[in-house]
């Protein structure tokens, strides 16, 4: 597959603060190794998880570089750069492929609901000020704006906009990317609870947080995939779908930080307005990971 | 798994009418037939394939009767008896279990949308009534009320109210049945575009209308899931997920009636309102079934 | 305006069952009396507030002929004939004119979602049937099909249908029904937490279950605007806003019953799976009524 | 009413570009005293007409100035400064307290769904770093997040949030806030087609880019309300119903642009990815402006 340098379990950092609410490079480095290291297929900065429209342009510089430093080509990187407008995306774009990313990430963020046509442009412009490939990344709950399976196909008609990232939550997305662009097309699920059901219809990877806090289980779900073996891949799915589920459901970046935390890592601090998760939601979090490691490890 | 005489792939005719939009037992009679004879693991009359809702009690009496005879216990049975009184419901569940069917199926029709208590309620008295088991069906489009799966869990309590079958179209539902109720809750897809990722998930059998046309590529999904081979699983999907998708968008009477028409078995006529599929809705219909064919029959 | 024989408040009387869930005549005689003489415009048996899908031909005949007989041509009289099947609801308009009816109401009731053509044969081919007029009535959330404004244009176009009731809770219908259709459409609200803003958007006529409870502030609403008194009308709206919503929330049948019990009418009982409010509710709706009675009659 | 500082028509600029994507501030000046000269009530630029989320801190800063050098006190001012984080809200707030705006306008803008909680603490926070007052604004579809009315109740114990702005086009919403706010507290309606039934319902004033373009129209309705005359206000509201529709539904910056272009007065160009509408839009556009200017100004 030409252009596509990504499959498998592709893994988001968050973006930890200080007290003062600055970012913390050295605690982001090391909460990026540990991605790394534990076997992640890619790294993904500056994703919603990353909190990256809260960031300001300096921060999302400094975020890239300290990504591109940690990872040091081990594994390829994914950059989101998306802004609501199409200026700010292409300085953002450039500045990635300048500092190294393997591919970006834009979902067309959208305050004014975008036309079909605004959409295509704003990707067409971004596409041509740059080399690396795009991925194009559709999201209403956090972009505003529902992108068509027909809007996607013609997103792939730009030449480096080879891949596409659907976080719906709609399965039946997915089988018409599948069934009407064609088995080779990259199509990667972004929404937590359908991992199995994504894979099992063909998802090339998946973007997600949760390999922060069970990346065993995470690549264990892809590698069942990869054998053909669905039972397996079932068994798995199970044992992480609590987890997923209260993820997504709680908010990435809390939840993330929280489990950080209680795995000893350190998850970092917040930027107001977003606080922590309350003392209940961290200790039924305590009981979802205890669950699963006593599942896990002593099984 | 005590008092489930389901599984695999539970085949919905369709009720053919007359030209006086009287039920045609003798066609409704060669249209089970074929069910049985292709293949399918039990039969389901008086389902909203069969449009039973539009039906008068001595139609659904016929019915019932009819495909008992047809069937002549080859294949287990599932007649629908649901009514908007819980009056009319005991007296058509008692009709079926004297009939001879296998098992009833109850969706809880709500013109005034139900409390949990009055859905509990319901189903308590009218299987109070009746000794064979009851699949507790979800449909929020058909039936008005969303079923919560802790609903569902307080159904699952009364003893023979065994089987779930669940058609919101949203797998997260059926991830919670599994991990919540227990590997061994049987729980039923009844929605089509869902198949491959509702078996993914470990449903035990699939409602589908479907085998009136297709058969084959139906029987080979569940084949496929069986020997736990995901990849051939997926292909068999992909091959007949087009004609899913139709079936449900135009309506499952009108396009299995006109799909039985293109085969020449013949779909019988239609009680008003509801009327066939237009000439360009046919000519789709008949696109989508040639080139399964083609596909099908050919390689 | 030719053929539109109501304006103003057209009231919902309930149907009330026995203690074998048989329906009470005289019950039912009585309720409709204190409709007629509180005030009421028009009297509309067998709406949804008469839980009209729940009964048989027998019950239905008997409502509409008691109806008669009490009303004996002081107001109007609005009789529901819907019905899944044309055949049917052409049956029950056709008793109806030949009880004595002043109009009919039609739902386009639907298990199978209607296509807008099957939706105009069917009116078409009722109202061909019988020579008293017929309002067409949209509700999504109980009729399982939400008619656009295009489509009640195309029914308007019938000789005999002459009449739009909307319950979408959707102001901005109302506009477009106004706007698009001319002032002189007759259009009648059917969301009683919408009654001031549908007056205000020019609606001829109220239709609710409310005057079984309030009838006084009902009529005083419409009486406000009358008087093109916007300051009365707006005031008076709110001393009755936290009834009607209410009674919606918790279903028409049910609250209403409660509160005919509380005022010491009687409300009679409910046919299953229907059962009362719980002791809570009917406690809040008692501090809602008392509050009303207490604003409206010590000041 | 303490604090309170707008009734009547508010009026949103929008903010013109120059063919470089620059902000064209001449143009905006002669914009905004089209709409002081015309009668608007209040002033409120960096509102959603204004694209303010995708302006940098520099444009941001010389839009509230110019806003403040032109208006010069004629009528008060309310001045947009939401931002993702606490710390950039508080920096615009006190940058618009500094020069000389009257009040400010939050949203609680949320790419991460924010908690009540959050919500509450991100005012609060920004409430007591100034000494003017604060509309909260609700509109989930552009900020993304749906604000209970019970959680505008909590905002308005915080001492200068004073107003609310209600944007759901939800009428239900505004009867909810008069009824258990007290008939004192300030609503002020921003959805365009609700504008009649808002003003019914109590609304004490209308947020509206509409004056850009039809400001006797909408000054006509708020007399017509004044002076208790409900008939007038119907009567005036259906003469502007299609104009508000259409600014709604293409977008109030486009839409907003294309009109002051058909009137002579220029709009400006768009920032990227925001592009003008096409010229079959602007045609309907000229059409319902032509039919508006017959009605009222030959009759």
């Amino acid at each position: 597959m030409n252009n596509v340098p990504f499959k498998g379990v592709i893994a988001y950092p968050i973006t930890p603060f200080d007290d003062n609410e600055q970012i913390d490079i050295p605690l982001f480095k090391k909460q990026v190794e540990l991605l790394v290291a534990t076997g992640a297929h890619g790294i993904a900065p500056l994703g919603s998880t990353g909190v990256m429209p809260y960031l300001n342009d300096t921060d999302k510089e400094a975020i890239t570089e300290a990504t591109m430093q940690q990872v040091a080509g081990r594994v390829p990187t994914l950059v989101g750069v998306s802004n609501l407008t199409t200026e700010r995306t292409v300085y953002h774009a450039k500045f990635a492929e300048k500092a190294g990313a393997t591919a970006v990430m834009i979902i067309p963020m959208s305050y004014w609901k975008l036309t079909d046509d605004e959409i295509v442009k704003h990707y067409d412009t971004v596409a041509s000020k740059i080399a690396i490939p795009i991925m194009a990344y559709n999201n209403p709950a956090t972009g505003g704006v529902d992108m068509s399976p027909a809007l996607l196909k013609r997103l792939l008609e730009i030449p480096n906009v080879t891949m596409i990232k659907e976080s719906t939550g709609d399965i039946q997305r997915m089988h018409y990317l599948r069934k009407e662009l064609g088995e080779e097309v990259a199509f990667f699920n972004g929404s937590n609870p359908l991992a199995l059901a994504a894979f099992s219809a063909g998802a090339r990877g998946w973007c997600t947080a949760a390999p922060n806090l069970i990346p065993e289980l995470n690549l264990a779900l892809y590698a069942a995939i990869q054998e053909n073996n669905l039972e397996k891949a079932r068994n798995v799915f199970y044992k992480q779908v609590n987890l997923l589920k209260f993820i997504v459901a709680k908010g990435l970046p809390r939840s993330i930080k929280a489990g950080l935390d209680l795995l000893g890592v350190g998850g970092g601090g917040f930027k107001s307005p977003i606080q922590p998760l309350s003392q209940n939601e961290i200790a039924e979090l305590d009981c979802i990971l205890s669950a699963i490691e006593n599942e896990v490890y002593q099984s």
